[in-house]
């Protein structure tokens, strides 16, 4: 299968705390890299964790807060510094492009890539960036500001060439690319052999949502059914429930509720409030309702 | 003794590691906090190291290349989420005044606290602060852009009581704070008795320097004569000088030159390369010169 993975950068909440970084994470696919929201020291944690600044293009911020989007400038200043010259795109809501223009302006003078920002209207489910190997959507949330989440939606990969065929009816290496792109073989006798009998169906293309910061939204279902992995915001326990409402924010039930009610196939729950310093109660609270639930964690590598 | 400490939050340089954070150290006075620098992650290691937040009033930003002043902002946010309502102090060149306060209008509105600014002259040596336990004065430092270094001299404190006088004189406790401030006192029967036969004088006033980032300047001696303790960045290894001079930087040997020739008491260094793995190569070349060197450290404590 092809690669298509996550790594937890920061998974804490606005407060600082010993134990977590603020959010940022970031997707491998096919060895591009995709990151979401850049909270301070998301840097520092793309080298912890070996991830290759070289490889990513694409920065996706969900909403303005600054445990979010405040690790970007120096991202994009340490990109300076290494001599990158491949253009970053930077999605966000359209307001941050202004400030973010201002501090480029100041700290990152003379950079020799371009900084393409691409204003996300929040509002909509729409596709936001699609290449060779994914399409991305926008997935509306709604927090104490403007947010949404995003679906990386793999696209469906070639299929695989059956061997055995291959070699029974000695067809040239030179074919095989355009065999796994659909076409027919036709023997040296005039026998037409259709393409399925050569090939067998590819791995179904995968999915990966990510929803933070949030209150509980059961209509997300729509979007996100049967994801691979569900990346979904707990800040508090159920039993902080008033608080999370009050916040904009989901509880560990809320969040597993709407993972088992998606049937996605995996759960991982984070930006953890910093009141909680023993994490394993909102992972229980979410098993409780949807099992294969794991907590996030820095530096962790979730392959979906 | 009072309290006179420093904590290095990070002592890498520009480029993140996965050793070091981006520059910022706190100097803990009497239990008053001031930070020196402030680069990314410098709330989180503030944090760690279990300084706290309310204590903290001023910020001394030495110059405005990102890795001194990108974690900022994150920590004047989280003030504002912790309710923090005294203000708080930031000095720096005055080209960050602007930028600073438009990172408050868009992340920071309605702060219960202010933030006041002050631009700081790096070009001089002066007076930047004082209150009642330090003098904070400016040490002019020469680099890619404007940068100035910092010296907290330590106000003298009041000169301790001798015990055994009091008693022979039966002099009542209310009377002991005019004595530490200076009276004489005139027994019952009209002995004089001067106050230098009460007391003992106090510690001597100490002294820290905080030099970075800077190219070697054989004439600081002049600002920082027999600190107590004194940093000083030491990006490079003495081998790599031609490095250092092209980007305004200082070997070790050459802040160890320093230190010897101010006979300041104690030298850390800091501010490493991201090129050396070993850093212990550039404590040998310091100590080579000047004995007692230390190597800065996250979250490390020196007592002056």
């Amino acid at each position: 299968m092809e690669k298509f993975e996550l790594t937890i950068l920061g998974c804490g909440s606005a407060l600082p705390t010993t134990r977590h970084f603020a959010t940022s994470q970031v997707i491998n696919i096919r060895e591009k890299l995709y990151m979401i929201d850049c909270g301070e020291g998301a840097q520092l944690q793309m080298r912890r964790s070996r991830l290759k600044f070289s490889r990513l293009n694409h920065v996706f911020i969900s909403h303005l807060h600054g445990d979010h989007c405040f690790g970007l400038i120096g991202l994009i200043s340490t990109f300076g510094l290494l001599g990158r010259t491949a253009p970053l795109y930077v999605h966000a809501p359209a307001a941050f492009g202004p400030i973010l223009q201002s501090l480029l302006g100041f700290f990152c003078k003379g950079l020799d890539f371009r900084v393409e920002f691409y204003p996300v209207d929040t509002s909509r489910h729409a596709l936001i960036h699609e290449d060779r190997s994914v399409s991305i959507y926008s997935i509306p949330l709604r927090h104490r500001i403007e947010c949404c989440g995003f679906l990386f939606q793999e696209k469906a990969t070639l299929p695989h060439i059956r061997r055995d065929m291959i070699d029974f009816y000695r067809i040239p290496i030179c074919e095989i690319n355009n065999i796994k792109n659909g076409m027919d073989w036709t023997t040296e006798d005039g026998t037409l052999v259709p393409n399925h009998r050569l090939t067998e169906p590819s791995d179904p293309p995968r999915s990966f949502a990510y929803c933070s910061d949030t209150c509980y939204l059961p209509e997300l279902t729509q979007y996100i059914r049967k994801a691979d992995l569900l990346f979904h915001e707990a800040t508090f326990l159920h039993e902080d429930l008033a608080r999370a409402q009050e916040t904009f924010h989901t509880t560990a039930r809320q969040a597993a509720t709407l993972a088992r009610d998606s049937q996605v196939k995996k759960l991982c729950i984070g930006h953890f409030s910093a009141r909680y310093e023993d994490e394993s109660l909102l992972l229980k609270e979410a098993q409780s309702i949807f099992e294969p639930t794991i907590l996030a964690k820095e530096n962790l590598l979730i392959k979906i």
